[in-house]
């Protein structure tokens, strides 16, 4: 097996059930996942040795995070244990005109708080091929941010491919804040993956003329920012998911890639939500499957494209989809018939 | 803040879990609620100092109805307790054309055997601004029926503007005894709101050619109505919600109002159904916040409008989303974006 | 009561709640139902004496089986007890374009087990009018062919008319065996029931250039079809329900019927999905009834049609509707509207 | 098979769940049941041709309880449908000191409205052998009074056994009411069954010394009240059982019987209760299904208590033993070992 | 009504369902409640005019906490209302000999960097009767310790009796630095409650020979604690609860008090345990109500054991028992006989 | 980390919720276990690197049985894939004289079908330092007989500890059967563990004057025939649980142990039950690491037994008890008080 190595954030998500506002709940569900854990199951669901590299306290609900994680085959020889607390969200899911919304209680988390010396990178990235991060890390203090840049400058060494989810988080820094670390650690990436608001918030390339809110997509600026942006930090791959908000119960689910030669715009699906926490991660980790498996480009992207819309469909952070259920889709049946 | 009042029956809606059909029910959920109590949780929500009138049973099924009221903020300071019973409702909530249904088991509760005797309506109305009562108080019974009398005539003579939501029941009573009654109500009334048959059955003005099973709306139909209920009764303002049932799972979403001036049609939502009961109500509260905030016709009818569709969303009879989510969904955003 | 009769097996299902994955699932709905046990219970809501003949262990799990079905009305005075075990299948529902997933674990169940001599055929069919079968039972194993068999002669020897359910099942039979039982259980048919791919696999009948997921229909091709299996084995009526599946949560559903006169294609519904389990089966269910009513040919597929939509709308196998309230669909109300 | 009836009211039955109290419930359980229900639901499963006689409303609350008779193999085929509503209770379950709790809402339910014309008694006893009510039914209305009186004259007139249980319920008659209507019923009984204060207040017996509230048993004040009520009314048999409420997570429990011979006193039961609404039914049901089987009195008297102690142990109303269960117990086995 | 004022910390219990550990939990049930908020909802079930006063956040998890205590007649009046989370712990229940656990996550709550100026005491105390406060909101932060001083001086300059529940919390302040804040506190001071290790961890009073695991209490080492915590901080009562710890299941409960006359001790209770967080609290809540109404000692401290014990057998924090459920078992009645 | 190895089925539980009889249930709770797997289980959360080997089929039942032995930290790289089916087992849990029951659906399992040649027992064993096999796997078929022998040569050959729980089942074999294949794999045991019934019926030892069903324990009997076991086996250890059966909600629990020196009897735990099922397993997993953690006999025992009592608290087949945790236990804290 192929072994790759996420590392971030596993936070705990109370959830309300059903579309129960906050204020009616009586029980949350408990639901352990965050951008790279997502990313370590989807790999694991694809059938790589995956890592995934955290530090988490030592207590029960800390282990309750270790368990999830094993549950679904993903590695955790590499999470340290200490620190006070996991980090936690509280979200709801919106329906129709209601939007999800999520509050934050994240702060002091044991991640939040390691050390660099909590890891051993060399160990880690030994015989590694891919390490993927997002830009929630270094955005939840200091120590993230220090912690991060070893491991991207340590896997860069271990000639481990580099990719980052660039996931812009306002309640974590200014875009100011984000610039000045994000683009310095551009240098370790291979393959740089974003939504729309991102480029602009982290890297500061604003996709022009672009309404978020309106639900149409200018892809003539999305390729213009792509090429822009690989060619000011040398990506090997720079590719932006593309969601079209209708609504809180019904979204348009598409991406675009460039990959130095040719901009590819990958098919449409239109889904009905059913969790849409852990979209961007499983394109993410689609894609990376689609580039480590030597697919070409547009089949990649499709890949990554195809494995995101259906995560909209399962509960939870994990998108518990296997190769050949994402390849299905990828061949064209969305007829969502029974399989018997 | 601002004292606002309403009166009515508080009930137990005891609703079957998800789509289940009454003859599969092994549990109900336990929903209290009521067409004035919705309006009045609406407005605590919207920061009024909103008081309910009823009276309820002393036992603790009654109190449950009492907490479930202070819970959201309503003063239930007014309310009466003795009598009986708990109005009860049995709910199924229907999906594409699957109707929901309601079975009513509401005789004989505390309120429909209420006195006069049981309310202090110069307490009750002292510095209130607003009362709001329905047309189904008045239908449970020949009691209810004085007691609204009683009810709004007290709040003229203490200044307070009144609001009615016409509400027409056909279980509780037929068009001819609705109207005996409702009509002679109409001169207390300031503002009149009901839904597309309710200004046929209870006050007899026909929407001539609407047909409400077809789906079409014959919006100058509504207009001439309207024009003509504010000739007759003299109401400042009078307003209708516009349904458009295209399924038990998708409705359109809007209303119209004419204040003496202007016929004004506001924007239509189309919602997919979380829970529909309470969907009037909460267009009535949001109607009346328009008005006591100071918005123009228009804006307030807006408020009302996008109050009600995001109702649609929430589950339960009480619509749970602050001055600022509905304001949000006026200002225009739709699209259902995770707030973070 | 007019006696109506059904055999085949009726399963224990176990679905996971929601959209959960299996591997999600702690716990499972269990749910009893199965092709011709589905049959039943719709015959009995519409007023008939329904029996259910089958086979179940004399456990509590096979006891459990007894009680769904007494439960809402069905006789069950000839089923067989005795053999192991109850047939059992693990669900998962599809949302949007991730299908439903089905795992059979129904390997020896005590029908599959049973023999002819475990049934008094002549009793069973002594007075009944009718006598519906589908082509599951004969696919389970030997001896459920000899008794399907068995079954059908008696029926037709007791001048009870037969219906069948094609219902082609991959997991249990090729379509070369299928054919081989099917074929020759032909002549005791006076009306043969199926979908898409039935005609095809149980009877050899391929519907030329209609690709099922594709979405759309050739109703020509059905035409011809439906024409050929009436010419060769002189069905009375020759139906075929018309899915199509647009995603895991929206179908298109219709259906078309032969009557050696005409050919009727019936009003299409959209539904959006609740469980479409047993879909199938209320159709059949619903054209029994229809022609059974002395409905003519058009009316008595309306009927079905408008049955198995709203079988759609309800969780589990059985489809919960009375003969009113499908009556009320096909008379034209699809709007939804709550029925107080 | 042999032909029983019994005949009163089914309510509905919502109960908080777990240990929760009625002002801290999101949700009822719904659970069908009642004195005599519960009889019938005993008897069907110790073989018996088992009819239940009521009246029921037509819509689906009252077909729900049909229906859950059914699945438990009652005879419904004697119900007559129509009036308005299925009487109610709320339930919450005590634990230790803390005692459960029962807030009635069964005024004006159909069979409480329900007229002698409604049951054709020749038919209903024509064959059966044993005939089955209790106390509570005269008690809910005038008409149930005369409906008792009627049943229990025809059953006798028809050569059939009756039984009663006492089951007095201060919450719908006084003692002097009470015990106008019961005092004259009882010659049409054949075996008495009550609790400790039945007797007292349904019948003015007095258990002299007895002070339920302490937990001890008078056993010689039980023998003489039995011996005396036999003497005065002429029974075959008089029972009582014997509750001593140590708390309302434990009780003691057994029983004493006169049959005009000997007095009887069961070995008594130290239960841990799930459930104890339904014990005292059990207990009647054991003891008719003891005599009718041809046990003796004290064999009778045991099958009777070992059923009722089981029933503590059983959700919901209903005694869900078989007769082989019940028959363990007797034997001796109350290890509580796993049976595999 | 008279006016009662409790203050300290409401935090988020995340609570496994039944019995689970923390590593089996999918969902937590979440339960509002801590020490003073819990008398505050005693207290007002029992009729007072019981205002809370504590530091909120403004998002929904703060409202939630405010609308628990609303829902239980709670006033909230002087709730502050910012910072940036809600004290959260996570508990699993223990049975048998497995104990109950309690991981803590309440660092940095709104209460706990709340300032003294966030509160207007004199507002506060106005016409107020009783303060009460618990040993933990000093614990909790440097500011926590700041806050309640200033009310305890406060109150006392309003003329309002403060009573305080010692409530050690090793895991937020260690023995030295608990006594040297609660030991000044203590001028203050009328009434002290406290458990076993409480008198010893804050105040630093041993009970010589006391064994706390070994389920014996040492009645006479109590006895003589209390009076040397009268003489040397001048309560005008002193009042310790007397946990038994047979099991996590089976707790025995009583308490003892001094009042600078007589030395009582209690009734005692076996409880088989519900829920045995806020047993204290029920304890000190019961016994304030006792003082408050004018009973003797001796039954004031009856009242606040029956209270406390019957709070063992409800879920969730708060003691939802009136106050004549409470004097029912004061009474003597502890039999859990069914309440119809 | 210690390599410890277990071999045997896993099964998927469908376990009624709360105590729900099998024809009252809804749903199921899904809960996967089994002898080995449960040894397993334990040895993980005792920190050892905890192999379980055994066939699983390919699909998703399959996996999640894999995936909940990884969230415990299982080492599943040995589980062969492939075959029909996971065994499963029905279950409903009793309460006070109402046992528990078990409906078994488990032949044809993959593990039952499974070929010596699908497992490399020489790489499973290598470095291993225990095995641990139960008389299960040799009863469910003569594939597992065979596959049983072959691995416990294979671990004697390794040098590999083997230990043997007896487990009789009589609903897979009969004592004559379970006798001639049990007695000749005695050979390979080094310690062997069982309960009551197991000697008798695996080996043919009985424990003369031993009545399980009285709840009384001969306990001089057992000493006897360990000794004659460990004389005729050459065991170097040989022990039993010992269960009381007080009822289904309460049972005593203890054990002896022969160590070819001294024979140990443990403290004794009253223990009430939440889940009984894996009692057994934990006795054995706990007694595994007190011998191979260097314990002395007495010591190990007591581990065992301390364990296993915890285990009857956990609901589920896992007992997920740290070693901590259960020491604490052994080192004398029963008292169950809340762990802050």
């Amino acid at each position: 097996m192929t072994k790759v190595v996420t590392m971030g954030e596993i936070m705990l998500r109370l959830s309300t059930p059903g579309y129960q506002r906050f204020v009616q709940a009586n029980s949350f569900d408990a639901i352990y996942g965050g951008g790279e854990a997502n990313v370590a199951v989807s790999l694991s669901n694809y059938g790589y040795e995956s890592y995934f590299v955290t530090k988490l306290p030592k207590h029960e609900i800390g282990q309750a995070a270790v368990n999830e994680l094993r549950r679904y085959g993903v590695k955790t020889d590499y999470i340290a244990r200490g620190g006070e607390r996991v980090g936690i969200y509280f979200s709801e899911t919106g329906a129709s005109m209601r939007p999800s919304k999520v509050i934050y209680d994240r702060s002091n988390s044991s991640i939040a708080e390691a050390d660099v010396a909590d890891f051993d990178f060399n160990e880690i990235f030994k015989e590694a091929k891919w390490f993927h991060i997002s830009g929630i890390t270094p955005a939840i203090s200091a120590k993230g941010s220090e912690i991060t840049k070893a491991a991207m400058k340590a896997a860069k060494e271990n000639g481990v491919t580099v990719s980052v989810d660039l996931n812009y988080r306002k309640k974590l820094w200014t875009p100011e804040e984000a610039q000045k670390v994000m683009r310095e650690l551009m240098q370790y990436v291979d393959v740089c993956i974003g939504n729309e608001e991102d480029a602009s918030l982290s890297l500061g390339f604003t996709p022009k003329g672009l309404d978020v809110t309106s639900g149409k997509l200018d892809i003539k600026g999305y390729e213009k920012i792509l090429k822009e942006m690989k060619e000011e930090f040398g990506f090997k791959y720079v590719a932006s998911s593309l969601r079209e908000s209708y609504s809180a119960s019904d979204n348009g689910w598409s991406a675009c890639i460039y990959d130095g030669k040719e901009f590819y715009q990958s098919k449409k699906y239109d889904v009905r939500i059913v969790d849409r926490v852990g979209g961007g991660d499983s394109f993410a980790a689609g894609l990376i499957h689609g580039l480590l498996s030597g697919r070409n480009t547009k089949d990649a992207l499709e890949f990554g494209v195809a494995a995101s819309a259906l995560k909209h469909t399962v509960k939870g952070d994990f998108n518990l989809m296997s190769e050949a259920e994402v390849q299905n889709l990828v061949d064209g049946d969305a007829s969502g018939r029974v399989q018997r």
